[in-house]
């Protein structure tokens, strides 16, 4: 699908009211011109269109109408065929969702397609619009400012994983880790899967800034900006990643801890209770023996038989209790 | 064995009748031609026929008939020898089987030597002889159908590794971990065998794609697709790889957990317990008591007696019960 | 905000009364003079009024206001950008603070822009100005000083974080360990923020050293005396980084061991328990036997009955006493 | 000691009768010779007396006698010293025993210097006397068939390597682990100590390999095929690395898992206990209530006093069992 | 301090007597002579002295006097300042002592600073004096000596470390693991500073031995020998600091496994001791209920009444042992 088509001439957006085809003509003939049309998920005939005023390498056709490929550039004769992947993150269930952008790029034209709902590049077309230097720099503008967008989507994200990650600290140090462990193992697959975005496009950016892309060249200290943006979300993806392995280590030695703990407590308790038992078994058994029905049991017949076996269980009882006080189980 | 041999001419297959010997001459003289002979496990009598008419290398025949190569590209004067291993995933043991086919190229020539029982070639065959293109770009035509054809075995598995992954995570991740570590073990078997096969291809690919392969310089974009599938998968491997150790790990995390909360219950319960033990042997023991045989016991002879006897015993179980009570252990 | 300004000519600073702009002019004609200018948190008007001067680009000027740059060096026609992050390590909460220093440098002028609370400028121009070397060698100069300082900032933090890293060991190994897992997880968490601080400064340095930096080849000999502390400092912080991830490990496998020993220790005391229980229960079953009130107990006639009875008692206490010492229990 | 000595001409081994000064003269004099000298564990007076015929390098001579290199290959004029890590798997104690050969290649000479008690080089001699394409490559043909066999001591070691790591395995998921983590750890050691043995010979023959060697230039697609194997060996190496870590997690986790599951069991076993002693206690405390004396308890005098007593007992046994069971106890 | 100085010319050691000056004058108008002066811990001044002879960069001094260098080599016009870390392993506390030498090597001088109290160079100048070889190769034979010498001590210390790991491999599966864990962990320490000393000579090495340093380039074969040295100490160091993360984890291993096999245990004894307290509490409630007071209880007055009811304990005995044998529980 089209969703936009334009002509700019001289930093101002013209609309293509006819045939493609003559706006490709006009654009070449006027000079200092370009064409930026925006796709989104086109099929095959709508690229067929497209095709037949510019020549685009069959293969880079077929990655741009299929997308799932990662970041790269590609140089064919005259154009550039430049696959981009914005981060979105998604609020209620913290995931993070990978788009696409492909765009092809020559001297005169721009053609993006844009897979997947989120919709980045609007923002970037009215960016680039209201923004002469931009315009003046041709399809190189942008693709600056198309990249500037999606490394500003990582920047986004990685604050997003900035935060989770907090949270997850505050959980697994608070020792409210309730499923602590399969959070932080989500959000490490969220990190991998940002990386897989993100890291093949540090060297497409480098060959830029380095010079390497004719088409580029005049404004490569802008990309540099971007390139030094995307190397700092680096830098706090890998953190990210190696503190959640150590994260979940934390986590490990807490668990582990709690258990100890609770080990060394229930010994503490089990001793506490086997103690009281003890006192209380041994007037028991005092008890029983002068409940037997023996017939000749002299201390029965005493008249201080039973307050003496009364005091012979409390000092029994006196003596556990001390032993077992001297001992430290109570 | 020879499982299959033709001549392609101008884009058409063209059945060898004869000897293999006037079918080289044959295609030589003509120009435009290429032979694909395609072996099966062969013997080195079988191979010794074709050797007669081209010149392979001895150490790459032998390589050929005894196979276990690594991926690996070779330049032999005018020849090119090629190692590639597919990969079949099988799905009844969730095993990862690998292949393996041994290529010689000439410039008007292809012999293909495959090992094992799957035979991912028959299909490449069909498909290069539907397409003119292929079939006009020559051997380099027949290579880059039988690289793309092996990388996309490699993508079909990585895609069952993710499946298992996400079924082992889910697994880890709802408690019902039966065999889970012998799992992910194993999984992380296949993951390492699956890069041993693929790791070695991505130079291989990249010397082609840089042309320093002479040979296959004039579809370099074509194999240039195939590397960055392979790219891809090449992540994704990594990614399995790290995500397999991190599972293991939360696995353990888990069954600490859980050991952990069984602990902690344990003691909840074996104070529950002794505190009921000890509110049945407090009126046992008062029983115990007077039920001793002492001439002299007055309270036995009280009318009130025996109702005061259990009115005690009553007080006691309470005030046993509140001391539990307050101290948290019933 | 402008925080200082000054002219250096021939070694010695001159207060800058007037307009900046006329000491611009005023440098530039007397040759061998520079200027400095100190800024705090510039707001955009302020350095408005430099850039009418001297021609800083725009992207630069943008970063140095924004802040939030990851060190680097970056060179525009004939000035150079430099973004450094000193470190201040606060004691009370053992935490590090990152600032940031933005620089221009010229030919003949040294804008600094400082970024957080901590002042390590101050310090740094009064040394530039006091040593007549430093103020020959010109802007390089000042960059040196400056790079100097920040090393140095990365040296003591570098020094704090081993000495809190002993701490920790010696709590771990102490066994009194508290919330010894959140400490080194927080210390770890403080190492990889230096290290993001730290890292990107090497190959800014090399860049230098190695000639590359025109504006600074001259005293190139003195950056590297930097880079020599800078190295040494990368190389403790690496260390520290392996160390804590190994006091992680430590400190698990010692609270492993402490719960094997509690295990261990419990189940000894049970069996002591259960022993004495079992000591208790046997004669109080003894006499429970002959608590009965059958009419026809022969025993209890006997004369001997009672004694008799109680000696079966001990006898089977003893009994069961020296099983149960054969057996370890006891 | 010298262990053999030979000169061969056009393929054909000559004995040396005489002096080995003579046949280097030999030697040298009619071309196309070489000899071979094999040396085992030498003195220095035994190097002195062959040194005085050919220039060895005095460092690389005290190299050889005194064995303990690493792997290297180094240049010096004319000759050629390079050391070589033979390995022998130990059926019995499943340990690998490291060998140390190291050679003197010149255009006319082999010495070859064996430490050790295994003689792989025995069967290397004769290989190359039976192999005419071998002795015609001259020395570089013998540097290549020692090459061959030693890395083919690493494929079987890594095989067997392979084959204890399997056995490893199985105990570790069997259950039956006795002392696997001791297994599992000396494991680790011997492959550590395999990959210092063969890692640094990998850069030795890529060197050959390219080129770079003029002494091996002429046969160097031999050495590519035995730098194949080598580099197979090495993935290999790596990959058990890798397994034997995992195996220890493994481990890990499937005890973790055990004790979690004793403890699980313990406390089910725990409740099953108590509830039975529950049942137990309550008719037992009953029937001690109505052993008390008390002269009026009217209960004693009922004619159905004692079966309404055991229903009582009978009843509170079951509301007992009833209630355990319902909260899962029984 | 300076420790010792001497002339050295045509192999001959020739004391200084005067003024250092003047053996410089000496030294410089002789030809084919160099001083060697040695200093221990020299203050500024006695620095001045020498620098007003030899041009020595200010900073390289500095760096001298100070110490806390990393092992490095730097070039000044016409002289070289080179870094050495020599170890010491002190037997008593199993720790590793750092030193540190620096040296300023020019045409004709070699200026030795040592640092700390171990003197590792008096051996080196009897060494140097003793071999005309060395001496012949002017400073940078005083170079290759000391090196020779620093590697020495690594190789030495790395050895007492592979012992220590020894200890701790028997201690950790002996099961005698007192104090393991902190030992590992000191160990790992020692191994990390160990590879700071060791690792940044390296390239240190590697840049005298490709010919880089022209001071040193008539010599740079015997420099290969340190290398090489120095090299396998490297791959040792890193072997150690593996087997030592292995270790740690090994001894986890082992302890969960332990504390599992008490979880087991204990839970065997619980079902023995409480098998054993249901025997007991079973005859001990019927005799309970036949000690009860009931006026009619007819089997009180059976004559059989007795040995029945002693039948019906036994029997009950008998019957629950036979149950709790059959459950696995006796």
């Amino acid at each position: 699908m089209i969703v936009d088509k334009a002509i700019y001439c001289g930093g101002v957006r013209e609309t293509i009211s006819g045939d493609i085809s003559d706006a490709f003509n006009d654009a070449r003939s006027r000079g200092d011109c370009f064409l930026w049309i925006g796709l989104h998920e086109p099929s095959q005939d709508e690229f067929d269109l497209i095709t037949s005023e510019v020549r685009l390498h069959p293969l880079a056709v077929e990655d741009a109408i299929h997308a799932h490929q990662r970041p790269k550039l590609e140089r064919y004769d005259d154009t550039l065929f430049v696959v981009l992947k914005p981060l979105q993150y998604v609020e209620e269930s913290s995931d993070i969702e990978v788009g696409e952008i492909n765009l092809f790029l020559g001297r005169d034209f721009v053609i993006s397609v844009r897979h997947g709902e989120a919709d980045p590049l609007g923002g970037v077309r009215r960016r680039v619009e209201s923004d002469p230097d931009l315009l003046a720099a041709g399809p190189a503008g942008v693709l600056y400012a198309i990249c500037d967008q999606v490394v500003d989507t990582y920047s986004q994200t990685s604050h997003e994983v900035e935060h989770d990650l907090i949270v997850l600290e505050r959980r697994v140090f608070s020792g409210e880790h309730g499923d602590v462990t399969e959070d932080i193992y989500s959000l490490k697959r969220e990190v991998l899967e940002f990386r897989t975005a993100q890291d093949p496009l540090i060297p497409v950016l480098e060959e830029i800034v380095k010079g390497r892309v004719e088409l580029c060249a005049h404004i490569r200290e802008q990309f540099r900006d971007v390139l030094d943006h995307l190397l700092r979300v680096d830098t706090r993806v890998d953190e990210h990643n190696e503190l959640l392995t150590s994260a979940l280590n934390a986590h490990l030695a807490l668990v582990s801890k709690e258990q100890s703990q609770a080990a060394i407590q229930q010994n503490a308790d089990m001793r506490k209770i086997s103690s009281w038992a003890a006192l209380i078994a041994v007037p028991t058994m005092i008890a029983g023996i002068y409940g037997m029905n023996f017939d000749h049991m002299p201390e029965l017949h005493w008249t201080l038989g039973y307050p003496l076996s009364l005091t012979v269980m409390a000092v029994a009882v006196v003596i556990v209790y001390r032993l077992l006080r001297r001992s430290g189980w109570l």
